[in-house]
């Protein structure tokens, strides 16, 4: 195990930088406090970029794919498993949610695969990094080995190594059964009973959901041993979570503005913020989940999400969604006249 | 008086087309609802449109400007009267929020003056329209004459007839003094007392919000006997604020979707749809204003506005953040692959 880099300090933000940044949306011509979180969303990617005017132009969304032993059960998804696969097809050819809006940005967009059950034919944009054939069920025994959890951490930094030259880096998932993953790992750090977090995923109903939330609950009696946050990751956690996870550290080590998803993206952040409380100063939270278990999480990490769609899609299809939202509150902040440059008396003239 | 066209009708939406925009949904590769209000949002635009894929491409935006008479009086604006020609000066030179807004978005810009208090020289990017020197103050007597308002109705057609070519239309204000204004009409309309909705506009504190809703109180008595729609707005009004209501009216009677702004826009919109229930099929609400009356016209329109930020700047500015929101749910209904396209297995298989 190579995971010592896990614990590294998060990289500081500007204090100076961001000082000048809030002098400068004092001068623009509005009434202060006028454009809202809008604002405060500009002075603090100054202050993570370190520049009085930040740039928001090079985007990169990883989205990570695996299978999860868990979906073999009953009850857990209303999509059969193989749809992990044929959405890393979709994702291949352009035609998810993710691909669009991706295009939409013009941001770079790059799948990873880190174990689907079966094994895929090579795929143009598909990165191959197959670890095993999914996680096992963690109903029967720990998902993961600590070499797979290992592995896994490390594709996500590797993700964010090479996309070394973006501004902003987002992460996303795919794959049948991860919302269960995502829940089983919430109740446990947030110490709250499945019932509160398990929701409808792709489209469970109500007896569905019912019977998600005991699975969980049973499955997690197994894993009452689990005593850290890498631990409660490696025992009920996914592949791609766990990429997640690694990939939101690296950003936050190496200075690199995070724009967190939904659920299960706001579920590895969470892992994240336990492992390093300091790197949640370099994550911005996209939208609301219609995730009943989101609003926990979001709770827990003082986040106030952007938008509130009720979009629960995963494939960080929300976070593409807050982009433009990120972008034009560094063009106001970057392009607006001050009160002197066009002559505009201020409140206190 | 030649208002006669403010009681047509609006212009139907396709129900075959929205019919057809819904099952097109049904087919996309995600789980059915997991794209949220993105979902709702393209078929609507689908029906009003009247095609199956809809377009956003071309986005306009007016913006009308004028003084208020009623800004004379101490307690009501925390800017001097002078910024509202000083700001319409600003959208010339291109350097308010809402030209940073309209090139991000690559629409079209206009400003329109209906009346700033002194007269401007002719300034580029800017239609003189001038009706008077700013309204009369509420305070003690009619804002506007019968010709005035006319005027400024017509006004607000005539911005609409010039967008012909635009997919969307978005109306903006500037007026010092018109929060106090929009406040008027709203309390009337919705039979609320000052204290209900008047809020900060452009920075009052505390007691100066206590005395702007003392002040509006007052003034209401003046102007009980009006008892329709126009003659609240012709009363109360400024020519910005009735200009607004004439271009959403003729948005929606010649079926051009409208995207509304903030508080001053929404008590526009709020006067158009008491003139003629059937206009507000025809519009998009951006944003919550900061404006604590904002809560109140939202759910008398039972609206849902697209985005939460906390601003309350007016321009437009709020209705552009939202723009792309509207565009993503274009692009991600257009663009992506049907479950037949993509081989993905549908929850039903």
């Amino acid at each position: 195990m190579n995971m010592q880099w896990l614990h590294n300090d998060a990289a500081a933000l500007n204090p100076e930088i961001k000082q000048q940044a809030l002098e400068r949306q004092a001068e623009l011509t509005k009434p202060p406090g006028a454009l809202g979180q809008l604002e405060s969303l500009a002075v603090q990617l100054a202050a993570m970029q370190g520049k009085v005017k930040p740039n928001l132009d090079n985007i990169h969304i990883s989205v990570f794919a695996a299978d999860h032993g868990i979906a073999a059960n009953k009850n857990i998804s209303a999509f059969p498993q193989a749809v992990t696969a044929e959405m890393v097809r979709n994702f291949s050819r352009g035609g998810a949610a993710i691909n669009v809006l991706a295009k939409q940005l013009d941001s770079t967009l790059e799948v990873i695969n880190l174990g689907t059950i079966g094994a895929l034919e090579p795929l143009p944009s598909v990165l191959e990094q197959r670890i095993a054939a999914g996680t096992a069920d963690f109903s029967k025994q720990a998902a993961m080995t600590e070499a797979q959890l290992d592995a896994a951490l490390d594709a996500g930094k590797q993700a964010v190594i090479r996309a070394d030259s973006a501004e902003l880096f987002i992460g996303g998932e795919m794959g049948i059964g991860n919302t269960s993953s995502a829940s089983a790992i919430a109740c446990v750090l947030l110490n709250l009973p499945a019932s509160d977090l398990v929701g409808a995923g792709t489209g469970l109903d109500k007896s569905g959901i019912s019977n998600k939330s005991s699975f969980i609950n049973q499955a997690l009696k197994l894993h009452q041993h689990a005593d850290s946050p890498l631990e409660i990751l490696r025992c009920l956690g996914g592949f791609e979570i766990a990429a997640l996870v690694g990939s939101y550290l690296y950003c936050a080590q190496s200075g690199k503005p995070v724009l967190i998803d939904g659920f299960i993206s706001s579920t590895a952040a969470l892992v994240a913020s336990k492992l390093c409380p300091s790197a949640s100063s370099w994550f911005f939270y996209a939208h609301t989940s219609a995730e009943p278990g989101h609003l926990h999480i979001m709770n827990a990490l003082k986040a106030s999400p952007l938008l509130n769609m009720g979009m629960r899609l995963g494939e960080a299809s929300g976070a593409a969604m807050a982009v433009p939202i990120l972008q034009m509150a560094c063009a106001l902040h970057n392009e607006m006249a001050t009160f002197s440059e066009a002559g505009v008396s201020n409140k206190d003239d």
